[in-house]
């Protein structure tokens, strides 16, 4: 009897759950969106996630459905709820996580700390939350947004004039999600797993840094954070994975203000990117820790293996596309480095990779994991 | 331009090259010997190594070919190498690798310290050699051995009347390998990578434990090596490497004697078993070296990640085959372990997985490790 965990979604959070599938001796298979994804070593099923009777078939030779991401529909959830099918995390969580709005919403029910925020249906709602934020507030659409997409800081409500067309056009209850824009001095990230007999663990706090609303760089743990700052960020994930019932991995990121609360930014019911320092610099990765959660068995120690490890994205690439001619390089500059990539192809912005560096002293842990990352630079 | 590596074999080394190359942005394909092999995750061919257009066909889509194993007979190296194609290790070294009395041969040539020994041809031979060496010795087939197989400890010639049978019947120059008797206090190896280009690296020393001639257990660095046993063993191994000609990496496995004398025993050209605590216990694991050597990146740092590192095979399995219903128990009773399965089923003996547990109290870690595994023991 193997345990066979089933993903949905192809893409580089899928790709990094194989290495730890095959070394803890577990069959992964991934329903890929189409070939040549950055899972597509373990794809047995190629299709549309949208498509129930597709997501359906792929279920049934699993013992457990998870995912890349959190796009896929609710209507599909619940056909494989009804089919019988364990699918973590479920779709009552993942519907918070797929609503920004409808996130805020419960974490404030949960008198969770957030930013100010408000469903704004128009210009002249929009208009009153800026009158009351000092004019200068960040508004998101609801869905769909990921790394920095679908998020603009606005001081007047013609500049998302064009999302309020696209809600009306699709009718209902179409809001846009007004938030104050918060006095951060820096962002920091907290991931939780939890498996669904209840058992929760966390990872120690991280420190991010986002480059146009994309995660830059990781710093685990972050800096000047033990005692308060982590106990807090540490309560708050847990009791958002325990209130909303998050199965997996789940990842808060938080933002640290200039008075020094801790407010929650964003949720993300799945690996991610702040989190992948944990494949080099943790004795359990957030890729293996997902597989056992997902099907619920014991989790793994989460202790850091290093005194710090900076984790540093490969944006872009070069602009050649011969992402293959910069190993040589980069590998005999730092053969300390861990380098790793998504099997993508080098594209303007673009995450392909990350480089994990770990050591004692945090500056030069920053230094190298940069200047290696920096040999994939264009 | 994705770097693609073939592997010929679809064992558990082969398996474990993939999260090596998935990490590494790689491509990595097997020549598997059938379905359903430990590395099938990575099979795009199916087929059987003795066949030279099977394997060229194989070898075709790749940049380099590598090894799961030593037995790709030589006259099907001689056609890839006709054809142009990149082998690592190449069919020189491989030869000795494939042949204990060549390789026998090479290292006393080599003036390298070997057990004393002899190439015998008969009955009479071996009785000479038994009493030179007390009436009591080892008898190895050339060809083909692993694991013990291959290896007794022989008193008579009639212990080994089977094989000097079946020698004579292929015919040609057929010795047994005769060996002293090495009266060693423990064994140890030495593993190192090299790259074509010549540069070369080398992994702390382990001391090994062997049970019916399989390892059972490894403790990395071995204990009370610093110093000159520690140099004298990686200088042993660099040489080996320099002198045959051996790219990827080279294990070799050595006897520790009562009289302080360092003795080679065996040589592997590629990663193997002595070697696996680095998937969790080293800076560069041994198998994402490999695959750095023998596509001629350069190579990783081999620092041990922790004070020591202890790795116990899970030999045998359940009874029951029901790996998986082992699972909750062990996990939860040492989450700091790392698991290791190779999808295969399990059966008495068989080689089904690893645990390795790192520490800084090598009792402690070596205790934990060994409870870890026995969770998996009928």
């Amino acid at each position: 009897m193997v345990l066979r965990v089933g993903v949905i979604g192809g893409g580089q959070l899928a790709r990094m759950m194989v290495p730890a599938a095959v070394e803890l001796g577990l069959d992964i298979r991934v329903l890929a969106e189409g070939p040549g994804m950055s899972a597509a070593i373990a794809a047995t099923a190629e299709g549309d996630y949208h498509d129930a009777e597709t997501v359906l078939a792929f279920a049934r030779d699993v013992d457990v459905v998870t995912f890349d991401h959190e796009h896929v529909p609710q209507d599909v959830l619940a056909v494989l709820r009804d089919a019988g099918v364990a699918v973590h995390p479920g779709p009552g969580p993942l519907a918070v996580a797929q609503d920004k709005i409808t996130m805020r919403r419960r974490l404030t029910e949960l008198g969770l700390p957030v930013p100010d925020w408000a469903a704004v249906h128009d210009a002249e709602e929009l208009r009153a939350f800026l009158a009351e934020h000092g004019g200068r507030v960040v508004v998101k659409t609801p869905r769909g947004g990921y790394d920095g997409k679908g998020v603009r800081v606005v001081t007047d409500p013609a500049d998302v004039e064009d999302w309020f067309i696209a809600a009306a056009e699709v009718g209902g209850e179409q809001a846009l999600l007004a938030e104050e824009l918060v006095p951060f001095t820096r962002e920091l990230a907290q991931s939780v797993a939890r498996r669904p007999s209840g058992e929760i663990v966390a990872w120690p706090l991280v420190e991010t840094t986002q480059r146009a609303g994309v995660c830059a760089e990781v710093i685990a743990p972050a800096p000047s954070s033990a005692g308060r700052v982590a106990d807090v960020a540490e309560a708050i994930a847990v009791r958002v994975a325990e209130e909303l019932g998050v199965t997996g991995v789940l990842a808060v990121e938080l933002f640290q203000t200039d008075d020094e609360r801790i407010l929650v930014n964003e949720l993300a019911m799945r690996p991610h990117n702040t989190g992948h320092w944990s494949i080099d610099g943790a004795t359990t990765s957030q890729f293996e820790q997902h597989l056992r959660a997902v099907l619920d068995l014991p989790l793994g120690a989460t202790g850091a293996k290093a005194a710090v490890a900076v984790m540093v994205n490969v944006l872009g690439g070069p602009a050649d596309g011969d992402l293959a001619a910069r190993y040589p390089a980069a590998l005999a500059a730092f053969p300390e480095a861990k380098y790793h990539f998504y099997g993508k192809s080098p594209r303007p912005g673009r995450k392909i990779g990350h480089v994990t560096v770990t050591g004692d002293d945090v500056d030069d842990v920053v230094y190298r994991a940069r200047a290696a990352a920096a040999h994939f630079d264009d």
